[in-house]
């Protein structure tokens, strides 16, 4: 048996048990059963080294992101997570690493109810794609093309804690444990992603940062927004770096952020504001939606603010 | 818009259309519907250049069979072939590319009925990841696992073409058009895998070469094999090369060929008899499954024929 195959063998039970798993890991293909007046929802994302991580980073960390980028996915549609696939590509067959791998992709998937139904390992750069799979009833899957003159706009959670984070390691500046763990270990927004179906028009997960994903929800729905720059959730440590630069690109543009950005008609604000989260992901309005297309961010003294460098395709030309 | 977000577009219309796709690619994840009574199944691969194809090979080619190798496994399971998505990681943002690379997967995708529903694209060293997705009704798919003793074990089209000409082109000699075909643009045995539904005990697809992945079926059956080597079904040019080397490492253990390997009851062999497969993948009886474990290979003289070089888990210690 090769090191190869011994790998395979640690992919055989990873998350919980499933009763609607036919067939797990080790055949062919995995057989899943979808429960009638469902539907599936899946997508699919790869992490590369020296790209989405470095390539010395915590292999546990590695494991948990992979899985959490998805789960991010699934909570922005609504969906509930019930299944994951992993191809991995290795550069050596390293079974320690892939062991602190898996218990970081476990740990996660465990506290989703996910089981790994499937996986393949090759050999080549160090590379992690995962795809989940969700269920969500019917005709309720929260999309992007929803949002309307009106909205309230929100997210969740606090803005550019992983983009601090990255800057201050590229600096070598030491790091919170608070920052470390936003960049490392994002915890996708799954029971906030579920609650609000029904009550979002349109949601987003923010990945890409807050401007460019807010403005896939603008482009897919037809509309603009406004947003006020002193409403946007922002840590303590991402309030600090703005107060002294007047920065504001780090919360709007810095991506891995892992909230959701979601759409409320105004008369449904209420069911949000009454939802149950935890104090870490509680959603904050931050603004409007508007027929006026593109993104306003307007400053506390009433004034519009532009960013200083390039790269911001989903900021209004006009203002 | 950034050259990553233009390849994007390309994959917004790769395959047919179809009408069980509630949301394809463009929103967080794509949304499907799973008919009454089927199950899904779902299996993912990594291609890698250097590794699983040359990294200067044809775009067109590496888009065919990185689709194609997802399709067999859903033929070795008995299942339709009906969504799919895409992970591609690209050094460079390069359209011409990605265009052929495109043209080669939509032409296998639409030839077997299956719609691209969900992408990423990210930068990195080349490599290729697929999930497919079949539907197969449901406890109707053929696993690895139900061979018995006195089952026929049969094989469909023919065994060894891509390991020899891997050699051919590994050595500079020439490739005829129809051996370079074999290992550039393999077809998925998917009809032969759908007919085989209610014939065959057990199947897998033939990736890792005949020894290995029949030595699959005998593990996980709990059972051994007898195969009878002059029975192999060889294209005229295997024939040839193993006529002058003796060499039945090339048939038995070279991979890529992307054929099924199935176990049949003796009394269901007619049924298999009758199949109207076209005559480049009809099966083909190269042996029978015995309580005995382990894999003997015999040749014409009544003799047990051994690999000369090692790396075959699968052959039977014993003989």
């Amino acid at each position: 048996m090769s090191e190869l195959d011994l790998i395979r063998e640690y992919f055989s039970h990873v998350g919980v048990a499933r009763r609607d798993v036919a067939l797990g890991v080790g055949d062919d293909c995995a057989l899943l059963r979808v429960p009638r007046g469902f539907e599936l929802a899946v997508s699919i994302d790869t992490l590369t080294a020296g790209v989405h991580f470095l390539a010395n980073a915590d292999p546990d960390s590695i494991g948990h992101k992979a899985l959490a980028v998805g789960l991010s996915d699934l909570a922005a549609m609504g969906a509930e997570p019930a299944w994951a696939t992993l191809a991995l590509t290795l550069p050596t067959a390293d079974r320690r690493w892939v062991g602190a791998f898996c218990r970081g992709f476990a740990r996660l998937a465990e506290s989703h109810g996910v089981q790994l139904v499937g996986g393949d390992t090759t050999r080549g750069p160090l590379s992690v794609t995962v795809q989940v799979h969700g269920l969500v009833p019917g005709g309720t899957a929260v999309r992007r093309l929803g949002a309307r003159p009106g909205d309230r706009i929100w997210v969740t959670g606090t803005l550019g804690d992983a983009g601090l984070t990255l800057r201050h390691l590229e600096a070598g500046e030491p790091v919170s444990p608070y920052l470390r763990e936003r960049l490392d270990r994002p915890l996708p927004r799954v029971a906030a992603g579920l609650s609000l179906r029904g009550l979002a028009s349109a949601m987003i997960d923010v990945s890409d940062g807050l401007a460019a994903d807010l403005g896939h929800i603008l482009e897919a729905s037809g509309v603009g927004a406004e947003i006020a720059l002193p409403a946007l959730p922002l840590s303590p440590e991402v309030a600090g770096y703005v107060d002294s630069t007047a920065d504001w690109t780090l919360p709007l543009a810095s991506g891995d952020d892992y909230e959701l950005c979601f759409t409320v008609p105004p008369d449904r604000c209420g069911g949000v504001e009454a939802l149950a989260e935890p104090s870490d992901c509680r959603p904050t309005v931050i603004g409007v939606i508007t027929e006026k297309p593109g993104l306003r961010c307007i400053q506390a003294d009433g004034g519009d603010w532009r960013p200083s460098r390039a790269g911001y395709d989903h900021f209004a030309e006009g203002g």
